[in-house]
Parts: C-alpha cells; sequence; structure tokens
C-alpha cells in the first residue's frame, strides 16, 4: 500500500522542483511555528508512545530518546528555521562550456526528487529530515520506529498543514504509517518512486537497507574511529585528544574506539592515555605489548579490534611502524573518521593520504566529523559510502545535478 | 573464488592510491605500446572468439562487435593515449574552510578504491575502461561476457605486463575469467571489496546488476528519449532533428525513441517529420489524432510509449499543452535525454527545469549526450540515476572526495 504515498511523493516533488527559495523558506518557518502552537498536542501524542514503550520494556535510554518536552520542541523548531536561513542547493551553476558547435551546456544542481529515509525511535529525526529536504526541494517519506508512532504522526499532520498554508504540496512530507518489519521491506524495493534511500540508525538497521534494496542507498554512520600515536606524537596532545574522542560522548559514531601506538613510544605513551581514561574508567584492551606495558589492563582479541564499543571501552594495538598503522586502521576501521597525533608532517601527510576513511585527522579529535562541527549548517547523516557524498551530509549532498544543453539546430 | 580477486584488487588500490600523474600516464602508454607489438597474438585470441561465437550461431552484429582488427586496435591504443593527456581528476582542492576553532578542513578528490566493471561483448570496454580506472587511481575488476573472453584474457595479460612494467602493482587491472552467470552475482555481492559496481550493456544486465547488488551501483545507460514538438516550434528545424535523432545510430541508447508534438501544430508538423523518417524507412506508430493527419502510420498502444526500441520505429503522441507534455515525458522517459523544439524562450525555461532527466535539451538532438560531445574527454558510461553522477560519466565521476582535517591539538 505505500505504492500511494510514492505516487503522491512523485507528484509532490514535481511541484517542489519548481518552488522558489521564499515559499520553501515561508514552509520551514510556518513548520516551526505550528511546532510550537501544537505543543500541547505533541507532548499528548508522545505520552502515549511513551507509555506504550514503557510498558514494552524499553529503557531508559530508549525512553529518553522518545521523549519530548517543551524545551525539545522548541529545539526542534529552531531547528527550521535555522535551515531556513541556510543558503538554496538548487539552481546552481556548476559548470558551464560551450562546445565548438555552438552548443552550450550548462550542469546545475536541482532536487533529486523523492527521497526516502527510514531512522529508528527520535521523533525529532521526523522533523530535522523533512525540514532538509524540502529546503533542497525533495519529496520526502519517512519511515520511523513503531516506538514513536504517535509522536510521528502527529508531528507528520501539523507539519503537513503548515506545508499546505504556504502553497505547496501538502504531501511534500508524508509518514509510513504501518510500521511493521514488511513496510520497511516494500520502501526499500520502491525505485519506480524514490530516487535515494537513507537509512539512519543502528547498523543493523543500515546493513538491512543496504542489503535489500533495490533504490540506491546512501549508507550512513557505522563509525569504528582510530586514533593513531606516531612515534613522534606529542604525547600530552595524544592523551588529551583521546580522552575527548573516547568519552565526550560514547554513543556516537565519530567517538574513538580504537588506539594504535607506536612501539617506540608505548611505554611513555600508554600509561599517560591510561591515566586519562582512568578519570571515567574506561575499560581498556590491548594486545600482548601493551599489556606488558600495563598489565592490569585486559586482553583485547581479534574481534575487538574490529568492534565499535559505544561504550566506555577502547582497544590498543601496537605497532613497529607507520605503514604497519596505516594498514591495521585500513583493515579495521568502518571508513569513518580517523586521527595521527604526529608531530612529524610527512608522517602526517602520509597518513592522510594513505587512510581509506571520509574524515582523517591530523592532531584533533575525530569528534569533529559532524555537518555543524564542519560549517555545514545542518547535517542529514554522515556518508561512510565513497558515491555520491563521503563524511558529513549537509543540503547540498541531497541534491543530484542536471545538464541543460541550449542549441539552434545542432544535429550529430 | 572471486574473493582473491577483492582482495589483490584492494591492495593494488593501495598502491594506485599514493602514485603521481606521471607514474599513471605512463601505464597508459605503456598499455597502448603494448596492444600495438602484440597485435598478432590479440587477433588469434580474437579469432577463437569469433569461431565460438559462429558455432553458437551469434549475430552478424554480435560478431561484429566482438571482432578486433589492426585498426580497431589501433584505435584502443589511441583511446589509452588520449586519457593519458587528460588532467588527473585526483588530489583537486574541491573546498576548504578554516573553522572558528582553528581547525583547516579541506575536501579533496581521491580515487575511490576498487571499481567493478560488468559488461557484454565488446573487448574494446576491456581496455577503455581499464584506462579510465587507471588514470583515475582506481584498481578494477572487470567481468566482460563469455563471448569474448578469449580476447580479453589476451587484453588484459598484456595490460598487466604493461602496468607492471612502470612499476605500477600488476593486478591493478584483473578479469574475471569465470563467465558463468554464478560469477556475475558473487561480484555484486562483493561489498567488502569493491567500493562501486558499473554495468554496461542491456537493458537486462543492467536490471539484474540493480536488483542484486549489495555494492553501490551506477546506473547506466538506457534511454527511451523524447523529442517535444511545441506550438511554437520551427517545423523544419524540428524535422531535421528528429531525423538525426532518431536514425544517425538506431541502436545507442541518446537516440529519439517517441515524439511529443503539440494538436496545434501536428497538422503541419507531422507530415513534414515523416517526409524525412520515410528517407529511412522509420516507422511511425500514432495515437489516434496522429493516426487522423497521417492515416498511414501504425497506431501505437500505451506500451509503445514506454519502449526503447533502438531500431527504425518512433512513437508519436498529441499533447494539447506544455504542462501534458511534460507529464507524459516524465511519466515514460528514462531519465536519460530529451529535448524541446520551440521558438518560445518561456516554454523551453519551463520544459528544462520541469524534465526530470539528466540532459534536457532546447533546439538539438539527444544525440549529443556523450562524454565525448560534452568535451569530457572520455566516457565511462551515461548514468540515469541521481546519485553520485548523472548524464555523461567522465574520470571526475569515477573519483569520490575526502575530508582532511588539520589541528593543533582541538577537542570538542
Amino acid at each position: 500500500m505505500l505504492e500511494t504515498l510514492g505516487i503522491n511523493a512523485k507528484k509532490a516533488a514535481q511541484g517542489l522542483a519548481t518552488a522558489d527559495t521564499d515559499i520553501k523558506n515561508r514552509a520551514l518557518l510556518a513548520i516551526a511555528d505550528a511546532l510550537i502552537k501544537n505543543k500541547d498536542y505533541i507532548i499528548e501524542r508522545n505520552c502515549v508512545d511513551l507509555e506504550n514503550g514503557k510498558n514494552a520494556g524499553l529503557n531508559a535510554g530508549l525512553l529518553d530518546r522518545l521523549m519530548l518536552d517543551g524545551e525539545r520542541i522548541k529545539g526542534i523548531a529552531d531547528g527550521c528555521i535555522s535551515v531556513s536561513k541556510l543558503d538554496d542547493p538548487c539552481g546552481i551553476l556548476l559548470d558551464e562550456v560551450t562546445r565548438p558547435n555552438g552548443l552550450v551546456i550548462k550542469k546545475v544542481s536541482c532536487p533529486m526528487g523523492v527521497i526516502g529515509i527510514i531512522f529508528e525511535a527520535r521523533p525529532n529525526v521526523t522533523v530535522d529530515a523533512a525540514a532538509l529536504c524540502l529546503k533542497s526541494g525533495n519529496a520526502v517519506i519517512l519511515r520511523g520506529g513503531k516506538e514513536a508512532i504517535e509522536s510521528n504522526k502527529a508531528l507528520m499532520s501539523i507539519m503537513q498543514d503548515a506545508v499546505q498554508s504556504v502553497g505547496l504540496p501538502r504531501l511534500s512530507v508524508q509518514l509510513v504509517e504501518d510500521t511493521s518489519r514488511q513496510s520497511s521491506v516494500e520502501l526499500m524495493k520502491m525505485k519506480d518512486y524514490l530516487d535515494c534511500l537513507i537509512p539512519r540508525g543502528s547498523a543493523g538497521l543500515i546493513r538491512a537497507v543496504v542489503e535489500n534494496s533495490t533504490v540506491p542507498v546512501i549508507e550512513t554512520g557505522s563509525g569504528n574511529c582510530h586514533i593513531y600515536v606516531d612515534e613522534s606524537a606529542d604525547i600530552n596532545m595524544a592523551a588529551r585528544i583521546i580522552f575527548n574522542a573516547k568519552t565526550q560522548r560514547i554513543s556516537v559514531c565519530n567517538a574513538c574506539e580504537s588506539l594504535v601506538i607506536h612501539s617506540a613510544v608505548i611505554g611513555k605513551a600508554l600509561p599517560a592515555i591510561k591515566a586519562e581514561l582512568d578519570k571515567k574508567h574506561v575499560v581498556i584492551r590491548g594486545d600482548e605489548r601493551a599489556r606488558s606495558v600495563c598489565p592490569d589492563i585486559e586482553a583485547a582479541s581479534e574481534a575487538d579490534f574490529g568492534t565499535e564499543y559505544l561504550d566506555y571501552i577502547i582497544s590498543v594495538k601496537t605497532v613497529d611502524s607507520l605503514d604497519e598503522a596505516i594498514e591495521h586502521i585500513n583493515k579495521y576501521s568502518t571508513g569513518h573518521s580517523e586521527s595521527i597525533i604526529t608531530e612529524n608532517e610527512e608522517n602526517a601527510r602520509e597518513f592522510m593520504q594513505r587512510i581509506d576513511s571520509s574524515s582523517v585527522y591530523h592532531n584533533a579529535s575525530t569528534r569533529f566529523t559532524d555537518g555543524g562541527e564542519f560549517g555545514l549548517g545542518a547535517e542529514i547523516g554522515i556518508s561512510t559510502q565513497k558515491l555520491h557524498a563521503r563524511g558529513p551530509m549537509g543540503l547540498r549532498e541531497l541534491t543530484t545535478t542536471k545538464y541543460l544543453i541550449f542549441g539552434n539546430g545542432q544535429i550529430r
């Protein structure tokens, strides 16, 4: 039954494709306004989700992600206002060439058309994602988790009213109300209606989408991020950066999960790093050489090096060269974010060139891989694939391009 | 057993990622040279394919595509020399920003890593595709059709020798020698080794890849291209352009397959167009109104409007407005190339904005959608999807990007 949503979305997309920046911004401001005005209703519907969640035995963390209060709704509304202030990513002339035969060929940015987004329990994603799709001129079909369905339905009807109120197609934003596994699979096969599908959530969700979708997918999020402490590292800087990258927020994809340390400095570096990590009781799992330096850390298995803990745990691998470090990281990383700590510019250059990840740092925390931190203004996700977008994705990554060719009768 | 090729390719890709432009160009010139030197051997192996093809009952067209002679081999070698002269698409600084915290963030182009290409009977693709992948710093795994396997094996060993002779990894270019359906499916699932998969060939092949691949795919090629003759068209120009777009080469994806004609001019336009198309005995299949103008044309069924004939056949749909034309085209086109013939600039603008295709023309033949004609210097295919690349793809489209972030101890 999702086909109806597809048909609606394709029709709405045609209206959006010619919508000017002003009307799109007015839609975003109308949504922000309506969210605030209807906050009691949103909270009421959210309470139903919370009640159902408690009955279903959701843990405190999940219930917290699910919860909407006045402040959070204000935050979501402010997000829409911010997006309205960003530059319109559509209609940008990217290239222009006049061919010897007189054809003028222009490459311009334009909306993709219809974007599908599959996500989990956070109802704020419903509005954030819709706002970014609207601003980039795309119709969107959102498929959130069943835990947030009542909140999502409320948010969706408020957004649809607001979008319609400024004169844009009401069904520019739509929600899949059926939260069965079936509906999710059906969405992944809607190649005739969706131009792109973006999964946001757990590694399991993302894998399921990549494996089952016939719609082109942008793979996001999973991050087994490494920091390499080079032979020439400033050890104090290394310890400070690692403490930040591991502990500032453990549940995020750009948190550091694994250290690689040069054998020439591990004797000095690991105790200093451990002293920092001990402040937050981080469990360290090291290889044999790491344990010979700090005997009280746990033993790392091979599986540890490939694990994204999202927890107060970190693995340590000892290497004898920059080459070995690069090889280890390219083997185990998910291509998200990696950092080298070194005072040696040549080693930094080599590391940055050879590490096969979306974002490669020299002397900084991996935690900066984020649309806001990169100055994109907003973020729809962090791509770990190489097609279309890589790293934090903003509005520009929600557009495609089109060639416009102007002739006066040219034939070949 | 394709896993070995995957492992080899990933290793070769690491060597290629740091290869400078000069060595990549020398590899291309060495390939060109080796092809000429070994042309007798190539022709000998090609004869085996031709013999097998005749025995298997391949038609004359397929046998012609399969055939290599001295002149064709020279053409393939010249292609490698041309690619060596193109700008290196890697290492280009695309964006640079210094953030308030002092982080310097650079976005640079870089190779994707490993590209898979699945194609059919033309052995020239083996070298063309390998040359483009090499120049863009990518390792490539080629999987050609069984009809060309002996030619492909010969071309591959010649290329591997040449690549190795300049000091690049020998296995930068590899061929899947098993041409069973199985090997093709296996390649589509090699997500751990392939960064991108490009199918080149029939609509059936492309569909199979899109439906089965877990590797990100760039969909190429299928083109149900339309030309719309507007109310304000220059009828002579329309007839000339349509004759060219339909008949200059019927078997290609940018050939015109369907006409959409405004009812206000069909009485004058269709006879003029028909007079041109009759010169090459093109079968015209029209709707009722078209047939009332030219009673001797065939009747078009609904299926005709969705058919990419690749033959001397064209369909005609009559519409009463620009809106109706746009709606019809967006419904039936494959998103490849469409053209409007009109003297009305406003109609042209609206058509070009609202038509949802990779390349939209005003007063020119759809046959120009081509890497060479667009000035890209070379072409790996024409993307009809919206992710990553849309329209003709050159070297730039075989690269991805990477963020390099330079800090001095920044933490979040």
